[in-house]
Order: structure tokens, then C-alpha cells, then sequence
């Protein structure tokens, strides 16, 4: 049962990939060249969408909140910053390689998808058995016992068949390359692999400039860059990829209300946009990262399962003390309420754009059936918040002829200032409605006869495919108030 | 008198750089670790003001322009891209490393800094031979010859003071990375040296899932990366920076008159966002690029002169010609109206976000006396575009008791959900109003206890200084229609 399940899952995770590409929201990089593995363009559609998130998320964190600004910080830092986050040491994946078809696998991946094939042939003791024994070795870092491991359980290699595998070596996750201006060597850098250092090294540079007091926040959009050796299930995990990263700088002690406040706030978030209470779930860590003292993610139930799209933790002072400590340059901040210096505690909110479309993207993929016995139709359409979808009307004369088109050009031309709205005449209007549809377009504006006589239109609702006549003046207004980020704020309060 | 000039300019570029700092708009990047080379971080205001900038840009492009879509591709691209487009073999600058200091140096730079020397001196003909000479050289790539007449111009190194030159090589800029899915070495792969080949490479997948017809554009905004040997004056070239580039598709034969109307409305543009006329040149291109038909500068006075902002250039068939032939991929459109396949032409607008950003902040960079005699003060305010200022207006109650504090917070409150609006209740109204002034904020509402009797506020006017009284009802569509796109669009028309 579980594997049929997952076929029909897989069935429409295909269908929403295929969708994705078919429509201009994503397509595969450098696709007439066969694509790079594990990065991702997009499309019109794609970009507008992506573009709607991150300004909902930006303005959410800048503008709702009232004690938190924005930061963008460069891909490029000095390679010391990964020093003191502890990146250059422990970033690590274990990687072993098939010495015949000299393909590279995570071994912990190799072992977990082993323990997987035991639990579908009902073996669930082995399963565990192994799940736990995989646990214990990567945790006291016996890469030598991992691969024989490995060997022990007979795992081959699915492109040559064989198990001839090279030692189990740690790969650090980072892109290096150099950096120009000197010939000795030693400008290696990093690519960033997460967008928060560049949030702490700046942490005194934004409280001194923008004059801020704690408890405030640092918010920042930007990509990162981490080279997994496994890369799938299309845009949840790229290696380009972009974050949405907030640092809330709180006093020591304080730090769990804010933790509290913040994974509250988040899960509302994801709510407002329209994501289903129950498509999403809080997973608290049990094992905690060395320098957090609480951390949560917000699950959502994407069609291969229930996955992390945004992490909520508390970091306490371990960034800025490490940056403090590596660069000899104090980042205190002096309290004027309690009169004394201190490095601020950390909460931190962390969510993929990527993921968060994916996310937006599944979550509003619907395909209903309309009509009864022979008539039975499919209907396909994007159910996107029409505050995030990319296009948020379209005018649409209902012939070529008579002024139609006329008419409905000067609605366009007087919207086109406000919003992102097309104008379509070719095609009947039925098609054009299905294509308005298939991009998540919330709101069609036909142009007819009528309107040349009493100035109105229907506008069409795609959720429900309803149709009401308004008229023109009356236009910008309403899709002003239906498209406003407000309608996410309210639903914070 | 130009030494004196120059000098004078300097100062003025030295405080523009310092009050970039000091207000939150631009830091040196990783400063705690003294800085990584021509990389630089936004601060809160600089990453308002840049992320208006691309706002602008991107809707100028997709909207106000009917027959332009977005794009948003990858940085990480399949390395058969750079082979397409040239940059492998010959995106290169020739390198000359001093074997004492072991310090890199441009060649050409070298030579064209003597050449400057002589300049100053008074010696124009020995500098006009010696940038010919240079130049002929460059043209025929001979290295060896080059180095030779650094030698023989005895130019040496600024750090060591030796001529113990190395070699001159080709260098070539761009970054290169190892990608992870492979382990025999084959995955290097480059960051993008420019964002327009993502939009070439997906030239069908646009065309076909948006259904564009020729002549239409696709317009993209993202990072690049340079690795320049001298990289220097700020963000005006840095290694990591943000371009806007739109590439417009057209039929064969009708390129030019396109390229001309794309090089008058950039120029139209770069007028209707606030720079003055006399601040701005067209510098056409008489050498042209190997895949150019015809090339124009936009170029602003910056305070070191005048320098290329944004390119527009007729690129021919050139880049999809070369990707049909390395990917083995037709890309060519069928264009109904003449009924045949062609491959389209192109005209490209390229702008440096970061370029826009530093002409903006110069122009807008104002230092003015004011008052006569021993009264003499000067005012440093920032003249910014109200469609371009990361805050658009500060909400300011006079004094912090009788209940303005709360009228003030009233007012902020309804306003923040429409624009980027700040609250300040502490210090003298008059410090607030410099504060404003120093980040180019337009608008200061000051909340006084006739607004308590009347709803009624005074709103300042940063340029002018004067205030003026207005209904608090009126306020929101006032700061609407004077911070709107529309306000540039009307000036593009």
C-alpha cells in the first residue's frame, strides 16, 4: 500500500514538474545543453512568482515588524568568516566513490536507502538496525567502519553493478574558487553556503548606521551555494539555491520567548499565504546543533512526504563570539536599559524561496473534475494567493471586432501602471480563460458588447469560475485590495 | 588647474564614500576582517535603495513595455555556454605580476598610467605614442613585446619600487568552481561573467511557454562575477556585481532601427529618474565587439569623470548562431507574418544595478550652504528620486508627551502597510529632519497639537525645506502619487 501511494505521488509530482516547465514557471539550466545537474531556471511566470515571494517575505519582516531592516550582503566574504562559523571544518557530507562508473554517492545516503529496500520487504528489525548502527558511526566520524558497512551489506553501485568503492572520505560542502588579486595562492574563497554569516559579520555596522536598539532584526534575501553530492526531487534542493534569512539580536535570557514568538509567527505565515493547516507541521530537533539551544522546522507535506521549508532556531552568542573571537574585533553591544555590554543572543528564521515556491507551487496545483457521465472534464489550475500570483488579471475582448479590442486595450493600458496584467484577443474566449488558469491568473476581464453601452465587465473568478459584471471604474480598486499584501498582514495580527 | 580639479573631485568622491558608510547604504564587505577587495554589502538604505532601482527597471521593462517577459536563470550555467559565447577563449586581460612584491598588475594599465604621467607633465606626444604603441601591441597579442615596453618605459612596481617583472599572460576573468557529481574532474564549472547568455540559452523555452512573437524581450536581473586584476573606485567596478540586462529579439534587417530606439529611451530613462542632462553623454563605440553591428555608452560625469553606466548594442545573430552550433540545438524562430525560419537578431540594454546605484547616489549628493555671514551652515541632504528613496516618508511627533507620541504612531500605522515609512520620537525635530535629509527621505510629517485639534500635520519638503499643512486623510494618496513608477513612465512616453 505504502509503495502504491507513493506512485501516485510521484504521478503528480511529475504532472506538477511538467506543468512547471510546459507554462514558463521553471525549467531545467542550460537545457540545450542537457542541463547541469541540480540547478534550475525561471521562467516568466516562474520569475514573477519568485519575485512576489520574496517581496511578501521582505516587507513582512521590514515593514510589518517595525524594529527590523534589511541587509544584502555580498556571495563573496573573506574565507575567515567560514572559519569562525565553523563551515571550513565541519560542513562535510561522507563521500564515497564507485571506482568502475566513478560516480559519487553519500555513503549515509547508500546505507539509508538500503535500510529503506528492508523496510518495503517488511524487514523492519534490519531496518532499524541498520538506521541506528549508520548513526552511531558517522556520529564518532568512523568513515573506515562506514564503508565496511557498506561492503558488509553488499550495496552496489546502481550505474556499474559492482561494489568496488573507493575509502569513505568527508567532502566539504563549500564552492571554492580564486580570487585575483594576488599570485601566491592565497586567495581561495567561498562561495557562501548560507546568507547569515553575512548578517553577523555586519551586525555593528546596521545597529551603529541604522541606530537600532534590542531586540531588532537583520533581514536578507540572497543565493547560496552548497555542492551536494546528491541533489533531487527538482527545486527543494539546489545547489544554487536562495535563502530568506532573519537574525533577531535579543539579551541573553530572553532568547526562548523570542524563539516562541518567532515559530509562532512563522507557522501564521505560511498560513496566510494560503498553505493548508494541515499540509503543514512543526518538527522540533531532539539532537541540537552545537550552537543552538532550541530549533523547529516548519514541515510542509510536499507529494514525497512531509519536508523542512523553514527552520526556526535560537543560535545563541555562538556567531558573533566566534566572529569576535577570530577577528579580534569586540561585537558587544552596550544596553542602555540595563546599563551594561553584552553579545546579543540569536534567533534566527531561516526559509528556502525556492522550497517556498515549491511549496506555493504543490500546494495550488489543482486538477478537478467538472461535468457528470460522458461530460466529464478535467480542469486544471493554479490556485496561487492572489497576492503572490504573476499575473493578476488578464483583459480579454470577447471578439476581434466591433472595438472590442479597442475598448479592451484602454482597460489594459489604465491597470498596467498598478499591476501585472496581460491583454489576450486571439482565441476563443474559453481557451483563453484555460490559459489564464494554467498560470494562476485570479482574476479575467471580459470585454463585450455591454461594456461599450454601460461601461461595465465580467470579471471572472478562477477559483470558482464565477462571473460577475462590475464596472470599469470600479476595476482598480478591487484588484488593488484583492492582490495587497494587507490581506497576509491581517491575518498576523 | 586639471591636478587641482581633480583633487577637489576626490574630496567630493571621498565623501560621498564615507557618507555611503556612515548612513547604512554601502560597507566594505567583511569588515571585521579588514575588508575583501571591490566587493561591498548593502546596509538598510542602500538595500532599499537598490532593490527600488531594480524595481524600476524590472517594471519599466515588463510592464510599461507590452512585448517584454522576465527571466530569472541560474549563475551556475553548463560550461558549453562559455565555449558559445567566446569567454573561454577571449574574455582575458593580460596579467604582469612584480616577482619582488608578488603583486598582480594589469599590463595595459600599467602602460596607460605612464602614458598619464607624461600627460601631466605636460609630455602629450611622448603619452599619445605611448597609448598607441600600446595599443597596437594589445590588438596583435604580442605579450612578450608588451613587457618589453614596460621595461623600457622603466616602469616600476608601486609596492617594491623594482621593474623584476614576470612574464605578461592572459588572464582570464572568470571564477571558476568544481562542480560535485562527479569525481574525474570533468565538473568545472564558471559563475556567470555576465547575465545575458542565460537569456539566449532559454531564447525557445521563453519564446514557445510565453508565447512571445518577434519583435519581444526577455529582461533579466542577477549577479555576475569578474575576476578583475585592478578592480577599484568603489562599487563602480567590483568583482561581484548585479546587472539588468534585456535582450530584444527582432527580425534580420530590422536591428538598426531598433538599436536606435532602445539607445533614445535608455537615454530618456536615465533623464526621468532625476539625472540631469548635462551629466549624461551617449559615447558611441567606433571599435566594435566581434558579434557588434553597433555599440553606444551611456555615460555619466561621476566625480572621476565620465564612465560607461549602460551599454546598448546591436549583437547581431552572434550569441544564438554560436549556441545553435556548439549545442547542436536549432535555434531559430518561425515567424508567421514572412512565413519563414530565421535566427533572430539582437539588441541588447545592459546596466550595472550597482553603476545605477553610484550615479544616482552622486547625483543626488548635495552639500549647500545655507544663511548668510557668521550663520553660514551647510546642509548635506541626498536629492533621490521619491520613486527611488529607501524610505519615503518619517513620521514625527514634535514632542513626546500630550499624546502626540500616539497620534504619531496612529498615523505611521496606516501608512506602513503602503510604503517603506519610518517612526522617530526621539531627540529635537530639528536633528530628525537632518537624519531624514541624510538618507534622502522626501517626506517628514511632523505631528504637532494642532493635530490633535484639526487631523491636520505639517509635511516637509526635503529639497525645499518648506513645510506645508495637510489633512491627515489626504496623506496616503499624496505620498502615493509622488513616489509612483508612474511618475518616470509619464517622462518615457
Amino acid at each position: 500500500m505504502a509503495q502504491k501511494e507513493l506512485n501516485t505521488e510521484n504521478t503528480l509530482f511529475r504532472d506538477i514538474v511538467a506543468h512547471a516547465k510546459e507554462y514558463g514557471f521553471v525549467y531545467p539550466s542550460s537545457e540545450i545543453y542537457e542541463g547541469l545537474q541540480a540547478v534550475y531556471d525561471y521562467g516568466p511566470y516562474g520569475a514573477e512568482l519568485k519575485k512576489n515571494i520574496k517581496e511578501l517575505w521582505w516587507n513582512t519582516m521590514t515593514r510589518f515588524n517595525d524594529d527590523i531592516v534589511g541587509l544584502d550582503s555580498a556571495i563573496f566574504m573573506h574565507p575567515d568568516t567560514w572559519k569562525a562559523s565553523g563551515h571550513i571544518e565541519s560542513f562535510n557530507d561522507p563521500m564515497i566513490d564507485n571506482k568502475d562508473s566513478k560516480k559519487r554517492y553519500r555513503a549515509d545516503v547508500l546505507l539509508e536507502e538500503k535500510a529503506a529496500e528492508y523496510e518495503n520487504a517488511g524487514e523492519q528489525e534490519q531496518a532499524n538496525s541498520l538506521l541506528k548502527k549508520t548513526g552511531q558511526l558517522l556520529e564518532a566520524e568512523d568513515l573506515e567502519a562506514v564503508r565496511e558497512l557498506i561492503l558488509a551489506e553488499n550495496i552496489k553501485c546502481p550505474i556499474s553493478g559492482t561494489a568496488n568503492w573507493t575509502e569513505v572520505r568527508q567532502f566539504n560542502l563549500m564552492f571554492s574558487t580564486q580570487i585575483g588579486s594576488v599570485s601566491d595562492g592565497s586567495g581561495k574563497i567561498y562561495l557562501r553556503p548560507e546568507t547569515a554569516q553575512g548578517i553577523f559579520v555586519n551586525f555593528l555596522n546596521v545597529q551603529k548606521t541604522a541606530r537600532m536598539k534590542i531586540p531588532f532584526g537583520i533581514a536578507q534575501i540572497g543565493k547560496a551555494f552548497r555542492n551536494e553530492i546528491v541533489a533531487r526531487q527538482f527545486i527543494f534542493r539546489m545547489r544554487e539555491f536562495e535563502q530568506m534569512e532573519m537574525q533577531f539580536f535579543v539579551r541573553p535570557g530572553e532568547e526562548m520567548g523570542w524563539y516562541e514568538k518567532w515559530r509562532d509567527m512563522r507557522l501564521k505565515w505560511h498560513k496566510a499565504i494560503g498553505i493548508a493547516g494541515e499540509d503543514l507541521r512543526l518538527h522540533k530537533h531532539e539532537k541540537l546543533a552545537h550552537y543552538a539551544n532550541a530549533a523547529v522546522d516548519v514541515e510542509y507535506k510536499f507529494p514525497f512526504g512531509f519536508k523542512e521549508v523553514e527552520g526556526i532556531h535560537s543560535r545563541t552568542d555562538f556567531d558573533l563570539k566566534s566572529h569576535q573571537e577570530v577577528s579580534k574585533k569586540k561585537l558587544q553591544y552596550f544596553d542602555p536599559e540595563v546599563g551594561k555590554n553584552y553579545i546579543p543572543y540569536v534567533v534566527e528564521t531561516s526559509v528556502g524561496a525556492d522550497r517556498l515556491f515549491l511549496m506555493l507551487f504543490c500546494s495550488a496545483f489543482k486538477n478537478e473534475e467538472t461535468g457528470e457521465g460522458d461530460k466529464v472534464k478535467t480542469r486544471t489550475y493554479l490556485k496561487l494567493h492572489p497576492a503572490l500570483a504573476p499575473v493578476k488579471a488578464a483583459i480579454l475582448p470577447l471578439t476581434k471586432k466591433d472595438g472590442l479590442p479597442e475598448k479592451g486595450q484602454e482597460i489594459y493600458k489604465s491597470l498596467k501602471g498598478a499591476f501585472n496584467v496581460v491583454y489576450e484577443e486571439a482565441a476563443s474566449i474559453g481557451k483563453r480563460y484555460t490559459r489564464q488558469d494554467l498560470i494562476g491568473t485570479p482574476f479575467c476581464i471580459a470585454v463585450d458588447h455591454q461594456t461599450l453601452e454601460d461601461d461595465t465587465v465580467t470579471i471572472r473568478h478562477r477559483d470558482s469560475t464565477e462571473q460577475e459584471r462590475m464596472p470599469i471604474a470600479d476595476l482598480e480598486s478591487y484588484i488593488a485590495k484583492a492582490t495587497s499584501f494587507n490581506r497576509v498582514y491581517e491575518l498576523l495580527q
